[in-house]
């Protein structure tokens, strides 16, 4: 027995002390991301919340939320020149795209969560977490208040203020009701673990009531009916999840209530999924259809009762039906924290927050801003297009040749990302195949215009901005850019790489931040994935099933949560869901 | 792989060594397997409450709770001949000897549950659940009253009523505050699921918030200060598992505040562990006192505030200690609804439910009660001496011969289990051993006795009656005895293989339940557990720790559980513990 507890002791040791093991003896194709530099974190004095002596030459980041884009950014930031406060209600980071299957037990909720100090605590990095949430953010004397999330009876000063150099906003947002009355009361909503933990929960509740002898069967139908209000990608994954749970694993254990299930989802637009390519939306509402599940289009939700919802058809018709459990996801709105922070940054007539392109809150030094809980405001061309024009008119001359917009086009696009979008929607080559287009057929080299003409051949492109989509791929890749800036703060203030400044003079420290969109899926259920990639290359069916598998397991923030969710998906494959009341 | 090799040799060649082991996994292997007969459960008349008339043929057993009792009853009954109904608020079975683990995320809540109805679908059964709880027992009309458990506002009949021709009471116990004041507000108990999860979250945010920059040293310290309250295995256990997580997973996370945590095991008694053998207490109090564990003996909790606990000792000294969370964990008492039942049934007098040595309980027909909601109450030999002496008296002589006792021994052993263990304890073959004792040394042949003379032979034997310990593995051997005598109701109504009825005519149906002892553990942390096996085997260490694994994975109700613990545990070993606060 001796040797094997030796064996198992080292085992374990080795497992514990050395993740590189892991990594080697889990087989997986997938990357991780990052040698894994370990270190314990250093001790840091615990009274003190202002800059302590000993860290007063490094600057303070403190960085509010553990969601996507708060994560990424502490995962890439390398530079140990700062001080960084992480404050969050959520002391783990949660995988929220498998929030749908964490509703109907295909997922645990613990594989889909990190917590947040182990990611930190990998760095060689001054990282400190706590546990607290912010109420109030003061930019005037670069202060945020915050107070412990517990809802518990230990005491203790409640609230305490952190000072900042600079501040990270990435607290997402909250779910938008649109007002609705009865929504927070009665509905569930898909925003965190907890959201998910509770409809299991309830799920299971419904069937178990249902089958109660002592019910009527019109109460034991109202009961099982779901409606689900919103049909974007969270509220039509949780449809098929749960349809997909009933028809796979209820049905086996309630086989005298499983024919009076019935499941709705309505949508005020005209079709489900309408950010995905029309091919999805119609075969995602076939496959419904088929399926049984009940899509209504053009039905707007008026308001929540108890026991039922009420809802108003395109044709003005109000109609009710009764219900046992709704899920609400519609979009999102702003935290009340950030519609206060942008009454005292002169933000006032805005719904959300907004940041330039290099994610600095505007009107605010030293705030940046990402993920949901902030929208980038681009510049528009037009309203710089005299800037531009003198600028690149570098003889004064009053006109440009294409030579001289030949030397600033790289820095227009960079700064202008529009201009590039407008180009290639146009199945332009560069931006002279524009000006000809404007100046009719003449000689390339030829081509001169003044600022009218100027102005004419730019007025469109502005039309080519876009807000980004809330979604976690836009706040990751927000989080790596904005600590690949703070990794390159002092170099970039030297050596600017940002394209130059038209309104002003010498060039951006960084370039702006530039979104790359890799394509988003849309699970159906029944094993089949809809998947949008670049360049509208649309996949569906069993085949981006599993695509959708790999890439989710291999986007995972730690190698223990892709084990787990990838064992999980195994588990349901033999085991089938849990049913527990748990 | 050449570690691998030499350890997986080493493991076979210990099962060599250790042919006990062997055979304990092997048992466990066979009975964990098992085929499955896999059946859609019929459909029934979900209105109908009282025995519907397709089934009017077939007698209703009511089964109350699905715990380790109850579980086990449904789960070897193979006669159709009954419609079962079972009710419970609790639509899953939990094996409750890995709660402990539970608390700490060394093993998932999930891993340890299965759902009722999947264990009652495997059968050809007419068996039914219902999500409910009993909260009245009316045994003179042979009715029990439900109420749904679920604490939502989804309406309909709340109550409801259910006729029983038999009725099986497995609902459990209570735990026991001794009506300390201030217990049940302010302390964690450790007999439910959602117990064990409620202190794993409790853990983390204590460590959350003993971590925030705002607190004083003092208040710091007095949240990492966790109190365990009752030595038992379940009290012992969750010491050394939040031991074991605080020092293995914790420190990492949480380096600037790990050397104020203190745990506290406060013992009313002399020693922790008192039901195991004196070396494994001996063993267990040095261990904790190695581990830093503060171990009080002798120290009786008078009341429990918010924030501070306060016990006397054996010297009458009172004293008060601040603390962060208070566990529980001192033994259990009668649930309210056995209380009024057994006022119903004249059971006035006793402080548990007594029934007989056929679980059924005593005063009352057609009820049986099983697991911690009832004792045995055995009959004592002495209360039916006279009653045995005639009848073993065949020739009416007035005095018993050798030969005329042995024909009835058998009977006499059976029935009152506790002669037996006298005889055994006092190392004697046989009853006329204990005559000749009485007797003096004559001839065997000889021997005579009256009735005087008998009764002080068996004077003694009495005393080796013994109540049988609250724990799942008695309750789980009562659930298939009592299954095995539903099972044999008709058969053994016409031939009894009981023994003779000494106060009645004729054989008593079944043989009475007796218990079989196959040892207990108690998990002491580091890898490290006390068994003791019958016979007084004992065994520490890390042995008895592989011993435990295997034994806890083979007595798992399913095998997507053992699946799911077995692999709960590799996860520990290779990633620890999860601490997201979920």
């Amino acid at each position: 027995m001796m040797r094997g507890l030796t064996f198992y002791k080292r085992f374990s040791r080795d497992f514990h002390d050395n993740p590189s093991l892991v990594k080697l003896l889990v087989v997986f194709t997938v990357s991780g991301g990052g040698v894994v530099a370990y270190s314990e974190s250093k001790s840091y004095g615990l009274n003190v919340v202002h800059a302590s002596e000993a860290d007063s030459k490094k600057k303070r980041v403190v960085v509010l939320g553990t969601g996507w884009a708060g994560t990424s950014f502490l995962k890439n930031l390398k530079n140990s020149e700062y001080d960084v406060q992480v404050i969050s209600p959520r002391n783990y980071f949660a995988f929220t795209p498998l929030l749908p299957s964490v509703t109907c037990g295909t997922v645990e909720a613990r594989s889909v969560v990190e917590p947040v100090r182990k990611l930190i605590r990998k760095k060689t990095l001054d990282i400190h977490y706590w546990e607290a949430e912010c109420f109030k953010i003061d930019a005037q004397n670069k202060k945020v208040y915050c107070r412990s999330s517990q809802d518990t009876n230990l005491s203790g000063e409640e609230e305490c203020v952190v000072d900042y150099d600079y501040l990270v906003i990435a607290i997402g947002a909250r779910v938008n009701t649109f007002n609705t009355p009865g929504v927070e009361e009665n509905c569930h909503f898909l925003k965190e673990v907890e959201d998910a933990q509770k409809i299991r929960r309830t799920v299971i509740d419904c069937f178990e009531r249902a089958s109660l002898p002592t019910l009527s069967d019109e109460e034991r139908k109202r009961i099982l009916q779901f409606v689900i209000v919103g049909g974007g990608p969270t509220g039509v994954e949780f449809a098929a999840e749960l349809h997909d749970f009933v028809s796979e694993d209820i049905v086996k254990l309630y086989p005298q209530v499983k024919d009076l299930v019935k499941i709705t989802l309505l949508e005020a637009g005209e079709h489900i999924l309408n950010m995905f390519d029309k091919r999805i939306t119609a075969f995602a509402e076939e496959k419904f259809q088929r399926d049984g599940i009940d899509l209504k289009t053009g039905s707007m939700v008026v308001k929540v009762s108890d026991k039922e919802i009420s809802t108003k058809e395109r044709s003005g018709e109000m109609s009710s039906m009764p219900y046992g459990m709704v899920v609400w996801s519609t979009g999102i709105a702003t935290r009340p924290v950030i519609m206060d922070f942008m009454k005292q940054i002169g933000q006032t007539n805005r719904r959300v927050l907004a940041t330039d392109e290099w994610l600095r809150v505007e009107g605010c030094d030293s705030v940046y801003a990402l993920g949901d809980c902030a929208t980038i405001n681009q510049r528009k061309v037009m309203e710089d297009i005299a800037a531009i024009f003198s600028k690149a008119d570098k003889d004064n001359s009053g006109t440009l040749t294409v030579k001289e917009l030949q030397e600033v086009i790289d820095n227009i696009c960079q700064r202008y990302p529009q201009v590039e979008l407008y180009l290639k929607n146009k199945q332009m080559h560069n931006i002279v195949d524009l000006l000809k287009e404007s100046k009719g057929d003449v000689a390339k080299e030829s081509i001169e215009l003044d600022i009218e003409e100027f102005k004419k051949a730019l007025s469109q492109v502005d039309s080519q901005m876009k807000s980004l989509p809330a979604t976690a791929q836009v706040a990751a890749q927000q989080g790596s850019y904005l600590a690949d800036c703070f990794n390159r703060m002092e170099e970039c203030e030297k050596n600017p790489e940002g394209p130059l400044r038209f309104r002003g003079e010498g060039r951006h420290r960084f370039r702006p931040f530039r979104y790359k969109h890799f394509g988003q899926f849309a699970p159906l259920g029944g094993e089949q994935t809809a998947a949008q990639l670049p360049g509208d290359w649309v996949s569906i069916g069993h085949s981006s099933q599993w695509l959708w598998y790999s890439v989710y397991a291999s986007k995972q923030v730690s190698w223990r949560t892709r084990v787990l969710v990838v064992s999980d998906w195994t588990k349901r494959f033999i085991f089938g869901r849990d049913s527990s009341s748990i």
